[in-house]
């Protein structure tokens, strides 16, 4: 199969890699983050949580962060809906989608959202029929699609059952999350190629993270499998709650990087990308794993007095 | 095509990772690593290199290194000969192969070896002829052939140039060095294609560093065009002099967790590998940038009271 020649990034750091941050960033911070991302071309932007304040206050703030996004068109401001009450403010607050998930192991999903599977499709089905008809667009996540913390691989069974459930409800497309960074290019493979025979016509997004240093080799392969809906995090902000030091989502630069490189459209402007991922450095106060930030492009070239001999 | 089902490694760290650090780390450390290598399973490593002392003083050891090696069945100690005094110096300390190199960007070879690609070429016709009929393993690699920090794209024709003198000797193999991380999944297809067709049976070695965090995925193009052997180093050690904070050589720990998780084998142990990169984190002492040091592999599992509650 020839790549595509078109992929839309969506950016979660504001949501995916600031979650995990313990300080909290203020509102005027978060929104002139957001709309350097739209200054930049991003046009899909996972922004906040409408989760519980008192569970995550890193996204109290998440109507207000919604309402300082300067509208471009075509920008897509989706956020995060863990029950049908985070649905029902996400709308209040005017977001263009939402992201509902159900993990594909029990023990993740009893640890996150403190019920078992059927339980959270029981209130998937609640948030489908509050949105249904509305002009918002809905999302069904499967996380830890490609490997639980706990249990290790996951069942196709639920995998299959999550998504089937979300088809169900004519959502407008799934993502497969690779929570702590598990995905392998086999199992990429083997999931994606499932669920496009199962489930013809779905859209697939892919969210993976690079706990592991495989996450854009994932990438690859789904690119290689025809996905073209991929999420990253600004800077690669995030982290793995298990593992110290590890990081979290793939690079949003890194990965526009790397589409460019292979003439893969994106509508992004890496410069103004990294300038975004240097802002968001100085404004958590230390140095993000993002690559690109570091290195620049490949042909941002180096003067021959800038360094002495190397010698191999 | 399909993939290969055995890769070799070539552990480079000791060399190209070393060769960047200012403190001088002991011959005892080194020769200890190099041993921790070798149990783990490593049967492939470029040891050191025989540089002039003055120029590289990390590398004034080079001998004594060498024969602190513990001899397995199978090992192949591999170190990097500048010129002929470097070729004969190897020989008299035993290595088992010589590893020459020519850069195909002229401003990076007179940066490096301080002469133009064509005078290098005499001094590997000059290497070639005192190594001729020796037992010694003989191998090519062409510098920044991915690309050159000061040029950019690099002529074909240079690298086609070095490549067809380097088999005119007789040379067992050549590497592609993507000295400073400027190789993409586009280049590496186009190079190693070209030279799979003008050079039918070649011997071709990756040498892939992440500075853009794309270091794996340029491996997996390289295991989807069918090459088998990828220098890499541990921890990922090693840096780029035009960067800093930027990466260096892709990780040699990260690299056999991927290549694990694909079944393709390495004879390596991963657990072994980890130890030896903490080992070198602490000699170093710094933390390295490879990622399943810290994360472990995806199925070291944790226990459910070890987290609290994400949501999302």
């Amino acid at each position: 199969m020839p790549l595509p020649t078109r992929v839309d990034v969506i950016e979660v750091g504001l949501r995916d890699g600031l979650q995990s941050e313990a300080a909290f960033v203020s509102t005027e911070d978060k929104v002139a983050l957001l709309n350097r991302l739209i200054d930049a071309g991003v046009r899909h932007i996972e922004a906040t949580s409408f989760v519980s304040p008192r569970a995550v206050p890193q996204m109290r703030d998440a109507a207000e962060v919604l309402a300082g996004a300067r509208r471009v068109p075509g920008l897509v401001l989706s956020v995060l809906a863990p029950n049908a009450k985070g649905a029902e403010r996400a709308m209040q607050a005017g977001a263009d989608e939402i992201v509902v998930f159900v993990s594909a192991s029990e023990s993740h999903n009893a640890k996150n959202l403190n019920r078992s599977i059927d339980r959270s499709l029981q209130d998937i089905d609640e948030i489908a029929a509050l949105t249904r008809g509305q002009s918002l667009r809905r999302k069904g996540a499967v996380a830890t699609a490609f490997g639980c913390p706990f249990e290790g691989d996951v069942p196709e069974a639920n995998i299959d059952k999550i998504v089937a459930r979300y088809v169900e409800h004519g959502f407008d497309g799934i993502t497969l999350g690779d929570t702590t960074g598990m995905a392998t290019p086999v199992l990429v493979t083997q999931t994606v190629t499932r669920l496009q025979q199962e489930f013809p016509g779905l859209s697939i997004s892919l969210h993976f993270h690079n706990t592991r240093g495989i996450g854009l080799v994932n990438v690859m392969t789904g690119l290689q499998l025809g996905i073209t809906t991929y999420e990253s995090s600004l800077g690669g902000m995030g982290g793995c709650p298990f593992a110290p030091g590890a990081t979290g989502n793939i690079c949003t630069e890194d990965l526009v990087n790397l589409l460019d490189e292979m003439d893969i459209a994106t509508g992004i402007d890496l410069a103004s990308l990294v300038g975004a991922a240097r802002s968001l450095e100085s404004i958590i106060g230390r140095p993000l794993p993002g690559q690109v930030m570091r290195a620049g492009p490949r042909l941002a070239l180096h003067s021959l007095e800038s360094i002495g001999a190397a010698h191999g």
